[in-house]
């Protein structure tokens, strides 16, 4: 049963903060197999990672690379209108993708002087793609196309390999269609490691992106600094804020879309009319009853499900502000009013006819979402996460000389006089 | 002595990982201490605060804020020279970084079909400032304008207090011709816990920026997740790319200025010219002497700096990609035409007008650069660092029918049928 909840002001902050640290989990163990995992790759290499293959996924493979053959194989498994569809949905996400494509540039607002910003893409990328029941297609291109957007020169992916040594059908068609560049059958911890460090055989990446279990998040986080990783998702989220002329068949059927992904996917309406309220909970009890995941969605529903009821439309956004989530819909009257209302949020539905599984699959932005509160201060995946900048300086020498005494001065401030003698020396 | 070494394309990608593994150091004893600050302060607030203050900084506190009576006091204290400098510098800054701020967008490419990126300030924002000797009021100005340009809402700086209750005036000043908009004596990893966490009188922040020591950069590492950070760097370097015509002179002069930050900072040359090579290498030891970090310098050059020979101006830039180096010098006939073939580096100085310290305090791009061959995948700090992205999605009637049974294959191939409920219901 979803629970309904009327809530004031005063307790926005309180409730969000309770609901952002679900993940109160604790790593030890799993910290302790992860790193001793990241050491072996990095001491033995192919060696350790091979070994780690038979022991963990349960396969002797002698090559860890995708081979064509085995590509061309997994198009013959995949039915052809998926594979159309596939196509259409890279085409829309980089449409999209293209967009946020940025640009060196460069100022001259003073004679003499030349500030820039040069652009250039990430030049290696690693993506992780989860393999089991959470092989999702559509996150192969999520994350594959974005980098090639940017122009990315080498994109590696990385999925767990299966106990007869082959790689999911769909998948290996996902990846082919997105771009990458090759394709590894290094799952969990040990397929992060060997894209952090490299090994004999495989080139290290300068960043890792791609979702993953427990071990695959740990590992992300314990090879951070090293290598640039994407955030760390926490399970999925979607608020709805819905006035009185809001549907709520449509409400109910979006709230248990979200909550099918696991036991902890957090499906939330914030609206102003307690009839919605109880409709809503009404419909959720009735197409619960239709869908094939119940075990899953009573557990997320019951347990990570809520109606808040607030006293007026400002009040929802102001509360939808501090819970920062992955995915909002807007269900009320005109829409696009509402849109500088919202200051943190991952993904925005505007209305009826956009509902949050079309951003998933179709629609073209990136369904890689900051979750669990974290789009208070990161953003969809992009192509910025591939894209880097490097800062462009150039003086002439009368331009120098006018800042000399002062930037002289700023360096004695600071007492580092071998950076004020490097000013100096240009005009002895 | 700095020492010269020829070396040949197929080095290259060996000695690049050589310098960039410097940092092999373990942190066991220092994290364990960070992990129980972090704790203490989750768990007992103020409190915690006040005590670590009296234990680690040792000075009895009654109040965490400066306050502003103690910023008149410092302005004071410093000189009015150094004031106007500061101004001059933070709009140089300012101007330099408004050029960085992005807009939100849509797109209309289709009928029916509106999609967008919507652009918004991260609204709660802290800036760890360093104490004793490497209170550096550019610091403060390099972290703090970028989040003022980027429209960040609440901005607290938190600095380490001195043992007679005050804090630097230099960094007062800094901070408020910056703008912050409050100031905490807070220093260490209880700065970096008490801005992550919040407790009863300081309100938490959403990310955490700025330098600091050893506890400062693993307790931002501990809190990472939690809330955003920036890059946590390491010691300063710089790469200065010469041919036969640049000046020794002014070469040495620029890597001094480099190596005296401490003494694992690193100075490296790269030259076509040998004799460029053997001239720079008595430059550096002829100008050591006049110089007042001696100690620190005759360690950073010794064991840090080098002066990599190569065969051709192109290698000289393969090589340096492999560095990926914090500042990289330009001092090469027609610097600009080089541009193009820099792929990896914090930030470019061209032409012998343009050295490194002039970055530092006054042209206005960013000091806090990518260290340690991150500039691999990362960025200059900036004002993207202080923004966030939302995607936006609409979808009318029309437009979603049309893709209504693509969407909804796709989620039944990735057997999420609640997710196909949610798109198929719009059209029962």
């Amino acid at each position: 049963m979803l629970n309904i909840e009327t809530i004031n002001q005063k307790q926005f902050s309180k409730i969000s903060q309770q609901r952002t640290s679900r993940d109160s989990e604790t790593y030890e163990e799993v910290d302790k197999d992860v790193q001793k995992i990241i050491a072996s790759i990095r001491n033995k290499g192919d060696a350790a990672v091979f070994d780690y293959i038979e022991r963990l996924d349960g396969v002797k493979l002698d090559e860890l690379f995708v081979t064509d053959e085995e590509i061309d194989q997994a198009f013959k498994q995949v039915d052809d209108e998926m594979i159309t569809i596939l196509k259409e949905a890279r085409s829309n996400i980089e449409t999209y993708h293209k967009n946020q494509l940025e640009k060196s540039w460069y100022v001259n607002d003073q004679e003499g002087i030349w500030l820039g910003q040069q652009v250039t893409p990430i030049e290696r990328v690693g993506v992780y793609v989860p393999g089991g029941k959470a092989a999702y297609p559509s996150t192969v291109l999520m994350n594959v196309v974005p980098a090639k957007v940017a122009g990315v020169e080498s994109i590696t992916v990385t999925t767990p390999v299966q106990p007869d040594g082959k790689v999911n059908p769909n998948t290996l068609v996902a990846v082919s269609i997105a771009g990458a560049d090759r394709i590894l059958k290094i799952g969990g911890a040990h397929g992060i490691a060997t894209l952090a460090y490299g090994t004999e055989s495989v080139d290290k990446v300068y960043k890792i992106v791609g979702p993953g279990n427990a071990y695959v998040a740990r590992a992300k986080k314990f090879v951070f600094g090293d290598v640039a990783i994407d955030m760390i998702a926490g399970p999925s989220e979607v608020c709805i804020i819905a006035d009185h002329q809001a549907e709520p068949r449509l409400i109910a059927a979006d709230l248990l879309a979200q909550a099918e992904h696991d036991e902890l996917a957090s499906s939330i309406l914030v609206t102003t009319s307690k009839q919605i309220a109880t409709e809503v909970q009404q419909e959720v009890e009735n197409q619960i009853k239709s869908l094939s995941r119940q075990d899953i969605l009573a557990v997320s529903i019951a347990e990570q499900g809520r109606i808040y009821v607030v006293d007026q439309l400002n009040h929802a956004f102001e509360f939808v502000n501090e819970l920062a989530p992955e995915h909002l819909e807007i269900l009320v009257e005109n829409p696009f009013e509402q849109l500088p209302k919202i200051k943190n949020a991952g993904a925005i539905f505007l209305g009826s006819y956009s509902p949050e599984p079309l951003g998933d699959y179709f629609a073209g932005p990136n369904h890689t979402l900051p979750t669990n509160g974290t789009a208070k201060f990161s953003s969809p995946l992009g192509v910025y996460d591939f894209q880097k900048k490097s800062s462009v300086i150039y003086y002439d020498q009368q331009s120098l000389e006018k800042a000399n005494q002062k930037i002289q001065k700023f360096a004695q401030a600071e007492r580092l006089d071998a950076h004020a003698a490097s000013i100096r020396k240009r005009f002895e």
